[in-house]
């Protein structure tokens, strides 16, 4: 080898070795350029981890303590002091921005110098029993300004009088039998149903139907104290003087009853009163079950069946009116309760996502109590209260989620979920294009059994997921149900078709049979209820804020949006067949009027196949690709609003989600095809059956196309 | 320096080469890494131009040729096998996919054993007059079968008899003057109304609301045959012997009279015929000039204003019944038209996208015609054909749009838009969330004078744009108009708030004064009538190609969409104050009722802002940040959608559109605020004025309500 080949040799090494360098700094330069889906390494388990150990229990307890030392009734002064307490705690928690935002909405309050009550009157006019005017204070609060006394939200005004009738529950049932089988007239009659299992205000609506003229409605103790449990404040059970206020609208998700569809704004119109939506056009009241024993007791007419009897010591005849020898005694309604149009607030606490600031998360629930919403709101008020400020401790350490949280305190929840709806109103537009999930926060305990999770189907398995996280065992969740309405996701969930979910602590449904828990809207819903018997150790609360808290996190941070389609199509496949098995009931009639189910059968089958296809397709999805992530995550988000038909359902405008939505006759159970289930409902009491089927198969036809419309969404190249 | 240093300063400088090209390959390797928008480089201009150059006039004449040998009435085989052949030759040009889709509609048909006609007749019941059966045949067409004879689609059937009144066009104007001015009563009369000015449903429905037994149309010479011109073949003008044919319903947007708001397939819901909606009620029925002559000759009654007067060598007296001597003979219609359920076809062919396949772009026109559909819809599908060819073309040779493009052949828009609603319903959930913008494509040329452009305000700059190029000289876009209703983009844009717009040739409208033009919907809406006077060049329908086919183009290929907000701001500007100004025509009224519009130009203002801001956003955008471009292009895909409210307008679910829609009275022309401009219109004829004007101010906050929530939209932290 000569001097030159020995160079050249060495040339081309020293070339070789320069070009592998080169290649290799090429190379890490290459992998070492983020590409826009960089970030898509996950929802952090670390940082889900920091944001649930964060919250406390105690700082729970405190904010619990805080929030019910005062009545917060909706369109009090002392409710926007609340508001401007929450909004400035969450702007030092570290939120991006809080704001109060107000609408001018339709209230209802006693008339302060003109009590409400009922009396009976004999026959020479005299009242010779008044019901009380107000409920016993509890101990520690005798000198509390502004408690409100049990009353009717939006009552009618007046001073009917009457024969009573006994209509048990007032269901559309109880009518029914009354009306039908005992032959018993409610026309021009003051009805007295007890509270429980149906939303007072579908008790209010029957009675109208009914042709009644007043309604008192009553605590009865079968329904309002659990056994061998003692009256507060030696127990959790409501005592006799005792109440249960609350509204007795039939909104059917309009809002603010004179502006049904806009938000309340200055520059909203409003209609007069008397055009307002669901107010009733009669008096109702509400008594506790002493007073209720005392207008049972006399009463005549004929014995109910056994289960139309409650706990008192009285016979619960029917009535109408009192038993001989007081037969001329009547009952009188005493009703001067006032509607005025009020500013309420809402407080709107934002952070703003890192990756994708239009993509939205909302946690919210409601500020506004009866009284000192002990239970009802400020447990759910103080989770979210905790929740922001882990959330907004995190953002001080440099954290920001991929998608942007707001955070929710609403007003006037319990004047018709008034806050959240009108907020719902005046942001409809991007909330329909933005919203990905909206997760409720309302009292977060109502008993002391288990965890209970409400929520639409394509949440499943996350909130399997989280639960297992938090509380270390999925058993503890008793169950997954369906979303009813009832509370502030409704105008969300089941007007504009965001996928909702609520989580909560909750009584064993199994064993314990009263109606909610037993001193709801009562002055006895104080912090020392839920310190004393629900949550000693505030750690059932804890559980409830972090369920909350990280099905929020999850949905605001994972770059694939942690949905599940054939979640969905499992209960669409359930549902339907359900819904299917109950026309059977009338199997002349599907004959007769050729009703059938296949068209809805062959829509979810479509659906299941659709959704099946979806998700194996996101097994390959790359998730680098940010346009690609995107596209998934948007047929996720719009899968909800697929099942939203703008028509809405019969004579309900708003209700306007198929497969979900409370029936006519309840508004806190949600049915699946309520369009189906009310169709088949109204069967029973058709003046003309061929019309009725018609009905069911119209509603039939809109839920097979609506299944169809949502299965395309999951399409990509539909 | 010793040996040591020496080679230390040796192996540092190799050291020191061999990081410098470690360093180069890695800033090489680092820049070369293409991110995700790399392709955000512009629709490229070469593309468009190869796009546009590969258009050619003579094609365009050959695909109007072979598509105007034969009738292709909606409904028949003629029309089936039409749709067939578009199938194949579009799937032929290169489109991913093209497939037929059908749906089960309500058509109306003449009976073939009893024809329509109008007769006059004697007081011995004896027809001394009957109007003609059918239109003369244009030469060279005698021997095709098929032919329709002219009749109103969907009309009652019935053989009314009785006293005629003339009622000018039928214009709710013109029965008012008639019915509170002149004193005549048109109930229980057979009204004639010359066509023209306003859609011939309105007629038939302002009839109905007069309380007349029937309807009968004719084309005046006023209004169809310009001066100058000759009948046709000799000229394009109207002979006396044609009529115009068309379906008089009035369905508001609901497609399927049977399936309204969902789409006609074997799993939907029909209500009965006479439940259906936008049905006529009487019986209607078209006849030409001379037909019309006659029976207007001998009417008695009042000489009537002089602008109720046509071009007729009669007195157009108005009735009711025929002048002294021959008051005994009556007006009798025969009426045997046949509702029937009929399946129809669309074709829709597909362009899949390369980037963001799930954004589309719609280019759509109807296939169905009343006869040869020489002019009506043939022009429209001879461009849409070409345009498909040219689009098929390049992507034969590798090109393919960011976003996909989807072109559709509609069936039976003569029958009420009936193809393009129902595939409008079918798609509803995937088109609101997916679809950028629908270009319309029926008739391409109904004048000879100049382009004219209706479309959404956001689209005024592209179209300015486009046209310059493709014409050379904006200065040939006669105007830039709003788009009112009356052919296929009614669902696109009013119903579901899909951008929107159309062009074609026009007349000059300043100094045409007839209607329409002169022969629309006879048998003389043939090739040669367009080859022989209106595009012998076949250039203006080139033209009409090139501008629709680049306004596609551009929507679909351009990173950044061609959507321009301050044109939108600017017009609701505009329409602001004249929707304001013509309210001033009542100023002791609006003094009365308070009514103010402050709060529209409020909102207006609101939105000017949000406007401009969003595009001050747009200019400063990171353009290789996909995630942004795709937020950034959802908020202007989205800001149609704003404006549509799910209520729909009062008595029009399925009109939704706040800003643009026809008014009630008018289908053809479209009103801004037409809410407001309905209300208004309203206080003419109220019985309640105080209630007319609480509409007015209910419908002047829906459009502010309306507008700040489109504002919203393009406020990206909202």
């Amino acid at each position: 080898m000569g001097f030159l080949s020995s160079r050249v040799f060495k040339w081309i090494c020293w070339l070789s070795v320069v070009a592998a360098f080169f290649l290799i700094g090429f190379l890490i330069g290459w992998f070492a350029r983020p590409t826009q889906s960089a970030r898509s390494d996950g929802p952090s388990h670390a940082v889900l981890q920091e944001f649930l150990d964060e919250m406390q229990a105690e700082n729970i307890r405190q904010h619990l303590r805080k929030f019910t030392r005062l009545p917060h009734l909706a369109g009090t002064e002392q409710n926007l002091r609340l508001a401007e307490r929450i909004r400035d705690e969450w702007l030092r928690y570290g939120l991006d921005s809080a704001e109060i935002v107000h609408y001018d909405v339709l209230l209802s309050y006693p008339n302060e110098t003109k009590p409400n009550y009922i009396s009976v009157v004999d026959d020479a006019g005299n009242e010779v029993f008044n019901s009380s005017l107000s409920e016993p204070v509890p101990e520690g609060y005798e000198d509390v300004p502004n408690i409100v006394p049990p009353y009717s939200a939006f009552s009618a005004k007046g001073q009917p009088e009457g024969d009573m009738v006994y209509v048990n529950y007032g269901r559309t049932e109880d009518f029914f039998l009354l009306q039908r089988d005992m032959g018993v007239n409610c026309s021009g009659k003051i009805v007295i149903a007890r509270y429980g299992k149906i939303f007072r205000g579908n008790k209010v609506k029957n009675a109208i139907l009914a042709g009644a003229k007043g309604i008192i409605l009553f605590s009865d103790p079968a329904d309002y104290c659990a056994p061998g449990v003692r009256p507060y404040p030696d127990g959790w059970n409501l005592p006799g003087g005792g109440a249960q206020r609350g509204n007795v609208l039939n909104l059917n998700g309009a809002g603010d009853p004179l502006t049904p569809g806009y938000p309340a704004k200055e520059y909203t119109y409003r209609y007069r009163t008397d055009e307002g939506a669901g107010l009733p056009s009669i008096p109702v009241h509400p008594i506790g079950y002493n007073d209720a024993a005392v207008l049972l007791r006399n009463m005549g007419g004929q014995i109910p069946p056994n289960n139309w009897k409650g706990d008192l010591n009285v016979s619960y005849r029917i009535g109408p009116g009192f038993a001989d020898g007081l037969a001329n005694r009547k009952v009188r309604m005493n009703i001067h309760t006032i509607n005025r149009v009020t500013r309420i607030y809402n407080v709107i606490g934002k952070i703003r996502g890192a990756v994708e600031p239009d993509r939205y998360i909302i946690l919210g629930g409601h500020r506004d109590a009866w009284v000192f919403g002990g239970i009802d709101p400020s447990t759910g008020a103080a989770v979210v209260h905790e929740t922001v400020r882990s959330a907004g401790t995190l953002v001080g350490r440099g954290w920001r989620p991929r998608r942007t949280i707001i955070f929710a305190s609403w007003d006037a929840e319990e004047f018709g979920l008034l806050g959240s709806t009108e907020w719902a109103e005046e942001h409809a537009k991007i909330l329909q294009e933005r919203a990905v999930a909206y997760i409720n926060a309302d009292s977060a305990i109502e008993g002391m059994y288990t965890l209970r999770v409400d929520c639409v189907p394509s949440l499943h398995t996350l909130v399997y997921d989280v639960t297992k996280k938090v509380l270390a065992s999925r058993a503890l969740v008793s169950a997954i149900s369906k979303l009813g309405s009832g509370s502030d996701f409704e105008a969300y969930f089941i007007r504009l078709g965001i996928a909702s979910g609520r989580a909560r602590y909750t009584k064993n449904t199994k064993t314990e049979k009263y109606s909610s828990y037993p001193v709801y809207h009562s002055v006895y819903e104080t912090f020392e209820l839920v310190e004393r018997f629900y949550d000693p150790s505030f750690r059932k609360l804890l559980a409830v804020a972090q369920v909350r808290g990280a099905l929020v996190l999850r949905l605001a941070d994972s770059p694939l949006l942690p949905l599940d389609c054939t979640e969905y199509a499992d209960a669409l496949a359930k549902y339907a067949r359900a819904i299917a098995e109950a026309a059977r009931k009338h199997p002349d009639e599907l004959l007769e009027y050729r009703v059938s189910f296949d068209a809805l059968f062959s829509a979810v089958d479509n659906f299941t196949a659709a959704a099946t296809s979806f998700h194996e397709r996101l097994r390959t999805l790359d998730l680098t690709n940010a346009m690609e992530v995107r596209m998934a995550n948007d047929q996720l988000m719009y899968l909800e609003r697929a099942f939203v038909d703008p028509l809405g359902l019969p004579g309900r405008p708003f209700y306007r989600h198929i497969i979900f939505a409370p029936s006519s006759h309840n508004k806190y159970a949600g049915e699946s095809f309520p369009g189906i289930y009310d169709a088949l409902f109204d069967i029973q009491n058709a003046p003309r059956p061929d019309k009725a089927w018609e009905e069911v198969k119209r509603q039939i036809s809109i839920a097979a196309f609506t299944v169809h419309a949502a299965a395309m969404t999951l399409n990509p190249t539909a």
